[in-house]
C-alpha cells in the first residue's frame, strides 16, 4: 500500500499501473464525448484504454457469430453514441458478457431502458450503469441527497449559459436556416430563455424564417430570441452551466437552503463522469452486484480511485 | 403501487402508513440533535418511532444480561450521544442485532471507529452507518461527487457562519470565563476567523481573559476577535452554513468549476440526515450488505422513501 501511494503522489504513473488490477475500458464511438473519455481512462491510474471502436466495427455490431468471432477485451465498454443508439448497443455488449456505461439522456425513458437492459445484465453477469453523464447523472445525485437532507420542498435545476443540441437540431430543421446554435440561458426556478443564433440559406427572408421558428413546439413555450449571424460557427463554444437550488424541510424546521453550481466544458465532464461510472461498473461486477443502475444507485466511493481506508481518512 | 402514492399526496399519512412495511426507529439521547431526529421520524411516510432512550436506560446501558431482558423493538437506533459515546453504545447496540446510526465527528477516527464496529455488524447481521451528519456527511459525499466530476484539482470546504461548539467550550475553559460562543465565519479557501463573544465573570479583567485566550492552541492558529458581551445566552443561534468549492480537471480539460453552499439549521440537518441514513441501513440489512459504513459507501437511492421506479422517475 505504501508502495503504491508513493508511486501515485510521485506521479511515476506508468509504475504504479503496473502494481496493480488494471481496468480495461474501451470506447464506442469518437465525437466530442468519446474523445473526452479517451482522456479521462488515459488520466485514470488504474485504467487502461482497451480500444477505439467505430460504430460499425464487427466486434460491436455485427451478428453474434460475428461478434463472439471477433471478442472484444475490455472490462467495461463506454457507449459514447448518439443517446438513440445507446439501448441496441448496451443490449449486445451485455450479451457478450461486457460491462456498458451510457449517458443516455432522454429523461422520460430512462426507467424504461433499464427495465430493458436489467434482465440481460442479470442472466450475463455485468453491470450496465445507464444516464451517467452530468444531468442526468451527477445532478440526480445531487438531487437525491439534498432529498434526503430536507424531503420536503422544492428544487429547481437551471441549466446553462449553455448550447442545447435539442433545440439547435430543432432551429437547422426550419426551412430557409444553415446553421442555428440555441443557447440555454436560465432565469431562476427552472424557467430558462433561449437565444437562437441562425445563419440564413442564400435567399431566405429573417422574418419568415423567425416567425417560423417561434411557433416551433420546441420553442413556442420559452422566451425566445432568435438572432441572424454570418457564422454559426465562429460562436461555437462547449461551455455550459448548472445552478440547482433547492429550498426545503428537514423534520419540521422549514427554511433549509442548499444550491450547487458548475461551470464546465461538456463533454470533458460527461466523459470523465462516464470513465468514473466505469470503475464503478467494474467493482459492481467484481462484488457480484449485477444489473442495470442509474447514478442514484450507485455508492460515491465505488467511482473513485484508490483505497477505501486511504478514501475515508481523505474525503469523510 | 397506485394506492400508496394517491394516499402520501394527499397527506392521509396514517393510512399510507399502514400500507408499508413501517421502519421502527429509537433514538438514543434527547438534546438538540434527539429531538431533531424525533421530528423527522414522526414526518417520515415509512416509518414510526419506536422510543427515546436515556442513556441510563437499562435496555442500552445495563450488562448484556440487563439488556437481554429489556430489549429494544426497533430496527434502526439513531445514537445522538455526545460523540465520545458513540462506540461503545454501538458496540452494544450490534450485540443486540440494532443496526444504529450515529453522527460521530472525530474526523481523523472515523476510519478507525468503522474497523472497530465492521466485525461486529458483520458477526451480529447489522449496519451501522458512522459519521452520518452534514461534515462529516453530505459534505463528505459531495466531495467523493465532485471527485468524480473532475479527479485532480482542489476542494476548499468553508464553514459557516455558525458556532463552532468545540471551540466555544475552548474559550468557556479560559479562567475568568462564565460563558462564551465562538462563531466560525468563512473566509475562503478553508481559511476561518473566529469571533469569540464572552460573558466575564465577576472582577475578571477582560485583556488578561483576551491574552490567555488567543494563546490558546484552539485559536493560535487563526484570526481570532474576542469580543465580551454581557449575555452570550442573548446571541444563541443554531444556525450554520458550508461553503464548499472545486476547481479541477475533467481528463485533460482544467478549469472545470463546482460550488455547493447551504445556509441551515445545524440539528435540524443533522437530526434529518441521521434519520435518512437510517432508511439506508435498514434497507442494508434486509439485502444482507452486513457491515460498518461512511455516507461515501451509500446509495442515495437507498436514503429515500418510496419505491425504485417512482424515485428514478422523479428526480433522475
Amino acid at each position: 500500500m505504501r508502495i503504491r501511494i508513493f508511486f501515485c503522489n510521485f506521479a511515476a504513473n506508468f509504475v504504479y499501473k503496473r502494481k496493480i488490477d488494471m481496468i480495461r475500458v474501451a470506447v464506442l464511438g469518437y465525437g466530442n464525448i468519446g474523445r473526452a473519455a479517451e482522456q479521462a481512462i488515459l488520466a485514470a491510474p488504474d485504467m487502461e484504454l482497451a480500444r477505439i471502436f467505430h460504430h460499425n466495427d464487427p466486434s460491436v455490431s455485427g451478428d453474434e457469430k460475428a461478434m463472439r468471432e471477433n471478442p472484444i477485451n475490455a472490462d467495461v465498454m463506454l457507449l459514447c453514441t448518439p443517446t438513440r443508439e445507446v439501448p441496441e448497443f448496451a443490449e449486445k455488449m451485455a450479451k457478450m458478457g461486457i460491462c456498458t456505461v451510457d449517458s443516455f439522456d432522454i429523461h422520460g425513458r430512462i426507467y424504461d431502458l433499464r427495465s430493458q437492459l436489467m434482465p440481460l445484465c442479470e442472466q450475463y453477469k455485468t453491470v450496465s450503469i445507464v444516464s451517467a453523464g452530468w444531468d442526468p447523472g451527477t445532478d440526480s445525485m445531487v438531487r437525491a441527497l439534498l432529498l434526503a437532507m430536507a424531503p420536503k420542498g422544492l428544487t429547481y435545476t437551471n441549466f446553462g449559459p449553455g448550447r442545447s443540441m435539442g433545440h439547435s437540431v430543432a432551429a437547422k430543421a426550419i426551412p430557409g436556416v444553415k446553421n442555428a446554435l440555441s443557447m440555454t440561458i436560465p432565469l431562476g426556478t427552472g424557467v430558462h430563455r433561449r437565444m437562437v443564433y441562425i445563419e440564413l440559406e442564400d435567399g431566405a427572408d429573417f422574418k419568415t424564417v423567425e416567425a417560423n421558428l417561434l411557433k416551433d413546439d420546441y420553442f413556442a413555450h420559452d422566451e425566445t430570441h432568435v438572432i441572424p449571424v454570418k457564422s454559426v460557427d465562429e460562436l461555437n463554444n462547449v461551455a455550459h452551466g448548472v445552478h440547482l437550488t433547492r429550498s426545503g424541510v428537514s423534520g419540521d424546521t422549514h427554511n433549509q437552503r442548499f444550491e450547487f453550481n458548475m461551470e464546465i466544458n461538456n463533454p470533458a465532464l460527461t466523459g470523465q463522469v462516464m470513465v468514473s461510472c466505469a470503475r464503478a461498473a467494474y467493482r459492481m461486477q467484481k462484488n457480484g452486484e449485477y444489473g442495470c443502475r442509474t447514478m442514484i444507485e450507485l455508492r460515491p466511493i465505488d467511482m473513485l480511485p484508490g483505497e477505501t481506508e486511504e478514501l475515508i481518512k481523505a474525503i469523510v
